[in-house]
């Protein structure tokens, strides 16, 4: 048989492993910083928590999990009988695989709700399943990486999530701008125009904004029945770029006035330190999602220092006001914040952003020319090791071309070659395999010098 | 709704997270240092490639994932009528949950043979599943941490692999015993006593040896209608401590002669350096799985340095000669091991060999008691950060008592106070929570202290 793996899901080789690696690496270390902690749920959750979370279309892309045994013996009879499908999971699979970091988070916060410390600020990185079809760049198991904090409505900790984001992206090597708005203020805008009652049409028509610009808008607007007249003054509010100029027209709304008030106050924090990454106020920006209800972050990679890229965003967040609400758990205000881990590993991988040592595993393949040499190779890579270099050896003298193209294969960054001659001086061969040079030198010498040449 | 997660699978808080991780961390940096390479393969694999690969028994505990959409359509119209579950399962599950690494190993091995450079060293840390019965200790969903090298039968790995043991344990800390035999030594002890054909029932009777005592070992082989005459002659055998005497008895058995040249040239490698930990030729180490070769190994926790401890094996493995045959890639020799990391979590946490550094996430909490104080600790907050130290502010100025059961709560081993005085001043109040010690100090001092006292 010729073996396969399913559609949709991914081997990781060795130099893709690194590279994501070193992205999540990066991440925990400033998540930790920042005083997040890890926690990881199983893969597998109970049907009844994720059922219903994700709208009708998302329950159809659960992987359900078959009941172990005879499934069948409990099977729904009517379900069978009709052949109807849906209507007959819930007898034969009681638990799925997850779906995002989200819902399993809200669970494990109900669930633990008498031990843990509120505020609570948890970071959690583990793969999601979701049964889309399979196509380009869109796979069914793939890495989630999310930020939150719950249990506080201080407004220390959006500016905490931004420094984050500026703090890994900066780190990262990849120039991008952070856009802030607040749910409040587009709320106030409605209410100010008057179309209060149409507040989601109009979010819905906004975030569009990107891909259809102002005209695909202001089209949405009208034919999701919105005035013109609402319409036009939203137009003008849309070109807004500073919060003053903003005040004006929202004056009169109490929660378009709240969402300023809290934008003022996120920055008086995020003020007290300059950034290294554009954080930019934007009022078009107003993310989908409806459980949003205060400040909301999108992060993109910056067009200025990369006309030629062409990526969505690759980070986004903002404050719920009640994520456990579902599970029994009223009025736990949280902010938080995702990071595209495929989308920044393909900008960096794009833009070369990797460092050289997530390329190779290790530093040195000694190579022997003969059983005498071998022996003695095993004990300088043996020194080696003592040292924490990561290095290796060819597992048997085979012909030289053979070692060398072994080396190559696996980006070996140096080689020591051992033949009759080195072993008699002691004197072995270091070549760089970039660059071709070579010099003759005491294991000792060559182990001081890789030492002092790493990163 | 009460929220739970499925029988069988655990959450994993904060402390847990930084524990395994610490250990994961210690493995991997040994890996890598050794010239082994990270994969990961995906959690579903087709249930083409799992069944059939771990016995009837194993076929039964493998998790089956439903296929997608209405999969009663192509149900098994017969099998739907009989109401035969396990006959139903291949016409309406497609994939199911990875149940070892092993075979998915194998599996990415054949798929990537034209691009993977031979010898390939790899380890692999990833869960799996099983749906064994639940109770204390065995889980449906837990880690496996492999370490394996293939395409090449060089004994230098064997050594390798062994001084990975050595190293790893000694770094957690953990005192352990490698044992050490050779499968062809057992097949010439079954040659020179006349039982080649009871060879199997020979190694699962000596494999039981630790839990039943020779007299349970003799039982089991007069069960196994092994003839007495063989039995004594085993006996004998099974007290032998070292190589020389067993060449003796078995030199006339060909294999078992490979065999004992296979241990000498292990050792050829291996004491080339001293072992941290004891390394022990162990006659009655058989491991059960009958698709190994050569070399095996055990690894257990000291008993001499830990008397009270009860705790199996903690590691084990071996050379096998055929991995990839049943995906089609003959002739690929491989030697490999394995970690038992919930095993190594348990000794670890028993014994306290976590370092402090995992108990807490953070090192200081800023405290302030009022509005002034607060905004001035965010900025202390920051320079803190920028010198790389974990750290965090309480969200508000709540009540003393209140912001320092938090600090108690979160593990947090420093406090830093800000009130009135300490504004007007400028000199922090700096508490160390475990001995209660407390000293005025400008941020600067603060942070320069505490960055010294890093491990």
């Amino acid at each position: 048989m010729k073996p396969s793996i399913p559609k949709g899901t991914r081997d990781f080789g060795p130099a893709e492993v690194r590279k994501r690696n070193y992205i999540f690496q990066v991440m925990k270390d400033v998540f930790v910083k920042y005083g997040f902690q890890p926690i990881e749920t199983p893969v597998m959750e109970n049907l009844s928590t994720l059922t219903g979370k994700y709208g009708e279309e998302g329950d159809k892309l659960l992987f359900k999990v078959l009941n172990n045994g005879d499934f069948l013996s409990k099977a729904n009879a009517e379900a069978l009988a009709e052949k109807n499908s849906s209507k007959l999971i819930s007898s034969i699979s009681k638990r799925g695989l997850r779906y995002d970091l989200t819902v399993p988070f809200a669970r494990f916060v109900v669930m633990n709700q008498q031990s843990i410390s509120f505020p609570f600020k948890r970071y959690q990185i583990q793969p999601v399943w979701r049964a889309d079809r399979p196509q380009k760049g869109r796979y069914q198991e793939f890495y989630q990486c999310d930020v939150d904090v719950v249990g506080s409505g201080s407004l220390m900790y959006e500016a905490e999530l931004v420094q984050i984001y500026d703090e890994v992206f900066a780190k990262l090597g990849v120039k991008s701008i952070i856009k802030v708005n607040n749910r409040k203020v587009l709320e106030g805008i409605a209410e100010v125009t008057g179309i209060l009652d149409r507040f989601m049409d109009m979010t819905i028509a906004i975030d569009k904004l990107d891909k259809v610009g102002i005209i695909g808008v202001e089209e949405e607007m009208i034919k999701r029945g919105i005035p013109q007249k609402a319409i036009d003054t939203i137009k003008e509010v849309l070109e807004i770029k500073n919060l003053d100029a903003l005040d004006n027209i929202i004056n009169e709304s109490s929660i378009g006035k709240k969402g300023i008030e809290e934008l003022r106050s996120f920055h008086k924090y995020l003020d007290q330190k300059p950034t290294a990454n554009a954080v930019e106020f934007d009022i078009t920006l107003a993310r989908g999602l409806n459980y949003y209800t205060g400040c909301i972050f999108e992060v993109v990679a910056d067009k200025r220092a990369y006309p030629d890229l062409v990526m969505g965003s690759i980070g986004g967040g903002g404050r719920y006001d009640d994520l456990t609400g579902v599970f029994g758990l009223k009025n736990v205000s949280g902010v938080g914040v995702s990071f595209g881990a495929a989308r920044v590993y393909d900008v960096m991988n794009e833009l070369s952003l990797f460092p050289d040592s997530t390329s190779s595993g290790i530093k040195v393949l000694f190579v022997a020319m003969d059983e005498k040499a071998h022996e003695f190779a095993f004990s300088c890579l043996n020194k080696m090791r003592a040292k924490n270099l990561a290095s290796d050896l060819y597992p048997e003298p085979a012909k030289m071309k053979k070692q060398m193209k072994y080396a190559n294969d696996i980006n070996c960054p140096y080689v020591v070659i051992i033949g009759e001659t080195e072993l008699k001086t002691g004197k072995l061969v270091l070549k760089n395999m970039e660059t071709g040079n070579q010099e003759s030198l005491k294991i000792e010498e060559i182990i001081s010098k890789l030492d002092k040449s790493r990163i």
